[in-house]
């Protein structure tokens, strides 16, 4: 039995992880879980997986959850630092990271010097800093399996074949919902329309992101450091079915993909079973069924978004934390009204050109700069 | 250097193996070619490759080669014998196995007594005999690396994943040059139609056998043995641009796949240079400018014929080899005139339905009963 530690359990990707604990009876035992501050929610996965440590975030709703749960109740923790401690508990194999947004940086890092195998889902941790947190998880000896479709997909199509013959890596894009609106529809988007996704059910911020492309983007940098591949070596290929997840081409033209239904049961069951594969009862990949797969270019013109991640791992050190700071600003303003749609990479291209990046030495660091992107961001929405 | 002996080196396969050599210098070093007749194509081969040993089926064009080289030669063996002589040779490192027809067994099955890896793309190996020579390579502890673009597929899709992980192999086939024409076509359906393959560039026999999906059956049969896997796992999936050369679903859902440009110089290099991938300087897959990838289901009104590797497979022994035997027949006849398009799988039924198949016990018994195969096949054209 594998001792989980789930860190943002009652977000999308917690919520899926222990769905499929409770279709593999045997293979897991949830020995942490941590959240925000989703009191409700987790009282009920309290109950359901009965851990022996719970954090909250915020110090209010882990009190609230104390009040709720009454005795006996798994020795509930709070604030950053409760969650920080779960990734470190000695009793735990494997901690998988889907806290989302910056805030699960924290937590990755500490699981990771603490030596235990990550399933990573926080995208922020390899934007902000994974230079570092990569170098140290090669020190460490600690596996960061990918739980994103895409990087799992990748990890996938890697199994087996020589690093060194690697010539690109080609993420695909569903393109989001806006993928077939004009440049001037994009000027009147409304955030209702920006968030109805056509495959995935994802959290508001990573929706968003995928109608600018920017996810796609923040997946090139995760790819960047993930892989150890250069990133004129990434590619984004338009696929709107979403069903194959992402390729490795090879140096003699072969290209290896990973495909399946949009489920993200399936990542995340790879990573937190790996090296296994469990057997779910998911719904299997008809590809007759489907008819057909289809692929087109990305377009930089109305989605500009993804090219600024070249340029901020182009740019090196700060800058992509400073880029994924800015973008959580502008979607936060795009999904209040303060900020058109096209608004959103207008103002991280911004960010970017106003900033002087510096090498990243500290997590501390990658923080603050992402904090520094987000106040800049912020000023731009303002004017 | 690895040091090659080519079987089959005047034919498609053949002939673009030497290609990769051309491109790969420093990789290969050409020790042995054989060929059944074509002395003309040999005779420039043997001046562009220098191998130290050729041999001919065909004795009358052994004895034309000694004339048209003259001295110095390479040492020019004759008949079957020769050929299998060569696949025995200390000096070779590496056997591709790509004569065509049952011819290409003896030669396949002393490589394997010989413990040299094959590069194997001769079909009828695995179909006539495959359990006997898979159980000789694991005995001899001999890699066979298949050449079909599919098995190719397959191979390179299980690469690093857990064996016992497999649900199913799901073979991808063109559909051919008459997929789209109706029942009452195909009974019109003139030799030179169906030999119009819209993908790959191969000889008469396995063109037909596209055409009439006997193609994929037989794949299925050298799947079964290759991959050592359940006849009920081998699915097929109609896929017209064959770029997505095939496909494994591992128990999570999953479906690793191996994709390409339909050049069979991929698959041949990858065989052939196994376990490196050699930098060949063929076009990139470009999934963007393709559009579209459309699959279907395989339709057994229209073309029984890979429906019958299955009931082939079911019944065992010698009933493969009896099929195979009574498909070259059946496709010769509608090759002269002599059988309908829909008559191939007609005769190759009744014949599987007269024989009661033994176990197998010996390449020479798979021989014999491919070509009692062939007669029983010959007796109902004549009718």
């Amino acid at each position: 039995m594998k001792r989980l530690a789930i860190l943002g359990s009652t977000g999308s990707i917690g919520a899926q992880a222990l769905d499929v604990v409770e279709r593999t009876p045997g293979s897991f035992q949830v020995v942490a879980l941590a959240a925000h501050t989703n009191v409700e929610k987790m009282a009920e996965q309290v109950r359901r997986f009965r851990p022996r440590f719970v954090a909250l975030a915020d110090p209010a709703a882990a009190r609230r959850l104390r009040d709720l749960l009454g005795n006996p109740a798994p020795e509930i923790l709070e604030g950053d630092d409760g969650v920080v401690a779960l990734a470190r508990l000695p009793d735990v194999d494997f901690v998988l990271a889907a806290i989302s947004g910056s805030a699960g940086l924290r937590s990755t890092a500490a699981a990771i010097e603490a030596r235990k195998p990550v399933g990573l889902a926080n995208k922020e941790s390899l934007v902000l800093a994974g230079e570092l947190l990569i170098s140290r998880a090669k020190a460490n000896g600690v596996d960061i399996l990918p739980v994103d479709s895409e990087h799992s997909a990748i990890f996938q199509s890697l199994a087996g074949h020589n690093r060194t013959d690697v010539r690109r890596l080609l993420l695909t894009a569903s393109g989001g919902p806006l993928r077939t609106a004009s440049a001037c529809e994009l000027d009147d988007v409304t955030p209702a329309r920006a968030l109805r996704h056509p495959n995935w059910s994802m959290g508001h911020k990573v929706t968003i992101d995928s109608a600018t492309l920017m996810n796609k983007g923040l997946e090139v940098i995760e790819a960047r450091w993930l892989f150890n591949i250069e990133p004129h070596q990434i590619d984004i290929v338009v696929h709107p079915e979403s069903v194959l997840h992402s390729m490795v081409e090879y140096v003699d033209g072969s290209v290896v993909a990973q495909l399946g239904v949009s489920d993200m049961r399936g990542p995340i069951s790879y990573a937190m079973a790996y090296p296994e594969r469990l057997r779910l009862d998911l719904p299997a990949l008809d590809l007759s069924k489907l008819g057909r797969l289809t692929f087109e270019p990305p377009d930089p013109l109305r989605f500009p978004a993804f090219t600024l991640a070249y340029r901020a791992l182009e740019a090196g050190g700060t800058a992509p934390a400073m880029l994924s700071g800015a973008d959580e600003a502008a979607v936060a303003a795009f999904l209040e009204g303060r900020l058109g749609f096209r608004g959103i990479a207008q103002v991280c291209e911004q960010v970017l050109e106003a900033h002087s990046p510096e090498p990243l030495r500290s997590v501390e660091q990658a923080l603050e700069a992402s904090e520094e992107g987000r106040r800049l961001a912020e000023q731009l929405v303002a004017r």
